[in-house]
């Protein structure tokens, strides 16, 4: 029988298949997730999927339907052709050649745990937009001043408002509210100067959304402008994931593809759209009762949205087109959703590598007000690195690669329902133990799928620890356990058996994890110890966890396989999305963008690969560390943990 | 035979044709000018006309075409159907029914005579938008500074300035840009702030247009924004002209059609950018060339231009959406034949009824600097006045009517070759001589087609002298002239017999028309009465008219008919377009536009008609002034005259 390669996206899973597998098959021998309601009766439509093969690549348009079965009628119904083509349902398509096969959001049954809830922030609540009632005397034949200046003398007038001035958008919808409303309206005035909205009546609502858009998820916080607390918070993926799963890939997308730029700016403005009209929905607004917006995100997705060329940031010298913060009215980034003079602020950038997000953790951690020497590391694809206090600052970014993510990982999934997320293997490594990511109504059907990022980090550790990995990453020669094997990629570990599992087979760490692991753990050290030693320091008083995966990944582990230097693990915790939590200080305090572009602009930014002995430190960092040596603090807890 | 109503719009001609005729016809016996080279032979097509019957004015949109002959094979090949709905050639296309039948400017032989040529106006040269050449270092990986910031950085190193920021779709290319010219680059600068281009290499050219944005015709004028002079002009009727003939007309279209007010403002908007464009062209220029546009229009054109609702305009007690100056990009006007980036400024308004047109006025003549007591009066379908000196101005707004344009008077029309624009009369009302408009080629070949606006002035104004007409506007009784005769309308006077004429019939003066012309008149002197009470003077020091119509009547005429008050007529004189000039004043100086701004705020509006005896005043103006007991000067001239 013939094989075919099938890619599932945004997943990027791939095996070749026999011909006449469903889709729905093949997804499931690989662990990739679809939802069914029907259990494949043909009878609900949930399992939609997006044939993409050939010509996605080549055009953003796919046209091609030839590797897979021809439509079956049991599938019309449930597809609109014109609004979704090429789209089959994964139960019913059959595999005819090689296919790449996009999962939508809405087809994946274990939708991914979005990590990014906010937490509680201590800011002024002094926002940019308030909100002044006023009412107006109509015009008379005796006194036929203009609608805009009747208002802006009652604004005077009532509240000594000066120096006013109307967006244009909203001069053109004036006379008609004005006289809709009986004279009796709402001003919105944006930073003291600008009416950005003119409402009926008394309106006495006030909110703003913060995002974050990360690389894969983006992240909204309607917030209450007049409290400074969240109200609603709404997240998915970013669409842009379907041109691209990391940073660079998105980059060369936009480069190498005719229009490509303006398909990636589009779909990203298309999923804030979507964030504001659930984010409104939530709560019964409107979306255009939305008074402000505030976007964070990485160089790359700061140039996407903003719709900069984010070209230059993927060849030497990477520079970004801008490092200042911007106002932009909603109309000029084509937000629909939000009323057209709406300002969308966006957070500075640092450097090419170092975006709006890092500085959105430094509005949320302030190491420019400490004493203490803070290291704040942000891990994802990039890692982002700020070292310093007060006196100075200093900020990097190293090319961890996907590894953090389960992405290069032969077992490697996201974290999602089915992913290991923690692990612990005894000494000798015979005995392992595994905690699942489930839904907690879920809890005792879930079986294993693959190893998320944690899950990654942990198993690593666990296995340096239990003696099954040398200090060098090797495996151990001569251990008496089944679970170290020769497969067929070289030596593994087996952490969990086929029977335990989903996918039919051993969930194994393979030499190439690894190998995977040591280079991007390898990345983020040798880059803390290079600022470590511009910044003239030996040792840091503390460790920041930013990022969503910093709040899961177990602190202990991470500085086990030397993640990060050694410090007082009272001192190592996690913040969460401070990206997003910056955003949502600038939001609630307008006050602090002004900090931010001070602060984007005193930071140091260094650029680790030309230092003169950046590959010697990087490779040396290789090592899982020694922990007498160089790790004290380590060697105190586990030896306590040994010791219990 | 059957006759049906034909209509030609924008002219308004109207007349009964007998089925069959080709439009070409109707339109020569109608005195409607329509281009034809072959002479109806159907092989030039240049005289396109669009059917507009019956859909036209519910929709906007045109598809009954039941009410002319079919299609001809003919016509095709000049018609593309998709771009020109509803397009015709009027010498092929034959009357079925009553239709109405609109002339595109393009398909018009007696193309106005455009009178709004720029004349030379002294002002500093001291233009918002001025240019900066820098060479930039590029990046290294040891300077990875921002685009934006190393080209303000440069801006800053080599010319001092500070503060400014990039317009947000200027930034959208400028990476691209100072790679592709290699980091040398030509930057504009608006108003010493925002950088409004960014261009390759070094450029010298800085160049604007200002726009006067009449009711009827819309003139531009390219600016050479170094030297100040005017390097192009381009007019055009206003496309608007289609939508209603004036003022009133159009609001009560944007009004009363649904998507009415869109239609007119993108109409105009068009208009605007096919000025941009051929203004460019005939300097071999790109219209994103033009670094700024300065517009001015009497408060309706304002507020459709700027996209804002005319409607109060027309519903009393009138006020306008705004008076300040606007500084709009030409992005959100629409104007997309300019940068988008590019900024378009648009003077005040005064009031209601006296607008940007009349600030641009203000700006030309400077009465506010004056000691002596001005009168600037312009004249078209409302009559604006500004009366006053340093120490108070007051205007105010009358509603002439649209009889000095020639319509609602039998033979009028507009200011074209064919039209009798002087006239002459001998006491006793048997000779007359008049002189046509004719371009200088053609001047032996036409023949009279109707009366133009200065032409009836003079027409009344000379019957009133000959004795035809008695003070009150009646004819005399017993005058022994046969051009003084009863017509179907009642007493009417003939100016040129039939043989005289190219419309077949004797163009004549009826009672009706010299009605219209004192109702006009009447409308401006009580007016002016009215505001010299209101400032508590007894005369004026010097009368200017501005506008075109201005320009072209004869001021002895003008005074003998009692369209304003008694004044040295070496004191009385046309300063055309002050407009038109205002708005160039205001383009190659921005403190200009302050200067506007204070103005126009300064200046008194009076309305009118809410003055106590306004009724009473107005019915005196309607006689023509009693020579020796009010007007000393110009008894003193027509003595002269009389006497030579």
């Amino acid at each position: 029988m013939a094989k075919h390669l099938v890619v599932f996206q945004p997943s990027g899973r791939r095996a070749e298949v026999e011909e006449g597998t469903t889709l729905m098959d093949a997804a499931r021998n690989m662990g990739v997730d679809i939802e069914t309601i029907c259990g494949t009766k043909h009878t609900c439509g949930q399992c939609k999927v997006q044939i993409q093969e050939g010509e996605f690549a080549r055009e953003g348009i796919i046209s091609s339907m030839e590797h897979v079965s021809a439509l079956n009628p049991d599938e019309v119904k449930f597809l609109r052709r014109v609004k979704e083509p090429n789209m089959r349902l994964a139960c019913v398509a059959e595999v005819r050649g090689d296919v790449v096969v996009f999962v939508p959001e809405r087809s994946r049954a274990g939708r991914q745990v979005v990590r990014k809830a906010a937490r509680e922030l201590v800011v002024e609540v002094a926002p940019a937009v308030l909100k002044y009632y006023v009412e107006l005397i109509p015009p008379t034949l005796r006194d036929t001043l203009g609608d805009q200046e009747r208002l802006l003398d009652a604004l005077h007038a009532v509240y000594g408002l000066e120096g006013l001035y109307l967006d244009y958008r909203v001069l053109r919808e004036l006379s008609d509210i004005l006289r809709a409303s009986e004279w009796k309206v709402t001003v919105s005035v944006w930073r003291g100067r600008e009416v950005q909205r003119v409402e009926s009546g008394f309106v006495d609502d006030l909110y703003g959304v913060a995002v974050d858009v990360g690389t894969t998820t983006v992240a909204g916080y309607l917030t209450d402008l007049k409290t400074g607390k969240v109200v609603a918070t709404e997240s998915m993926m970013n669409p842009q994931v379907r041109y691209g799963e990391d940073v660079m890939s998105r980059i060369t997308y936009a480069q190498e593809h005719e229009g490509g730029r303006e398909l990636l700016t589009t779909a990203i403005r298309e999923g804030l759209d979507q964030i504001f009209t659930n984010l409104a929905a939530r709560k019964r607004l409107k979306p255009t009762d939305i008074s402000e917006v505030v976007l964070v995100g990485n160089t790359a997705m700061h140039h996407l949205f903003v719709g900069l060329d984010p070209v230059y940031l993927g060849k030497a010298p990477f520079p970004p087109v801008l490092h200042h913060s911007l106002d932009v009215r909603a109309r000029d980034m084509g937000l629909s959703s939000l009323h057209p003079a709406t300002n969308v602020h966006v957070l500075p950038n640092e450097a090419g590598f170092v975006g709006a997000d890092n500085v959105g953790v430094l509005l949320a951690e302030e190491p420019y007000n400490q004493d203490e020497i803070w290291l704040i590391i942000d891990i994802g694809t990039n890692g982002e690195i700020i070292l310093g206090n007060r006196e100075k600052l200093i900020s990097s970014s190293c090319a961890t690669g996907p590894a953090f993510e389960g992405a290069h990982i032969k077992f490697g999934m996201r974290a999602a329902p089915g992913a290991i997320e923690r692990v612990r293997i005894a000494v000798g490594g015979r005995d392992v133990s595994y905690r699942l990511i489930a839904p907690p109504s879920r809890r005792e059907e879930v079986r294993a799928k693959g190893i998320c990022g944690s899950g990654i980090i942990d198993a690593v550790a666990e296995m340096y620890r239990a003696g099954v990995l040398l200090p060098s990453g090797r495996f151990a020669k001569d251990l008496d356990t089944p679970r170290l094997r020769r497969g067929e990629d070289g030596p593994e570990f087996v952490l969990a058996w086929a029977d335990e599992t989903d996918v039919g087979a051993d969930i194994t760490i393979t030499q190439a994890d690894v190998r995977a692991l040591q280079l991007a753990k390898s990345a983020m050290y040798a880059g803390i110890k290079l600022m470590m030693r511009r910044l003239g320091v030996e040792q840091v008083d503390r460790v920041i966890l930013a990022g969503a995966f910093g709040s899961y990944i177990d602190k202990v582990q991470a500085m086990t396989i030397g993640l990060f230097p050694d410090c007082d693990l009272e001192k190592v915790y996690a913040v969460g999305n401070a990206a997003g939590d910056g955003a949502r200080i600038a939001l609630v305090n307008a006050a602090k963008r002004d900090e931010a572009d001070r602060v984007a602009r005193e930071v140091e930014y260094i650029e680790l690969t030309v230092e003169p002995d950046f590959e010697r430190v990087f490779m040396e960092a290789m090592y899982f560390p020694h922990m007498k040596d160089k790790f004290p603090h380590l060697e105190e807890v586990l030896g306590r943990a040994v010791g219990a």
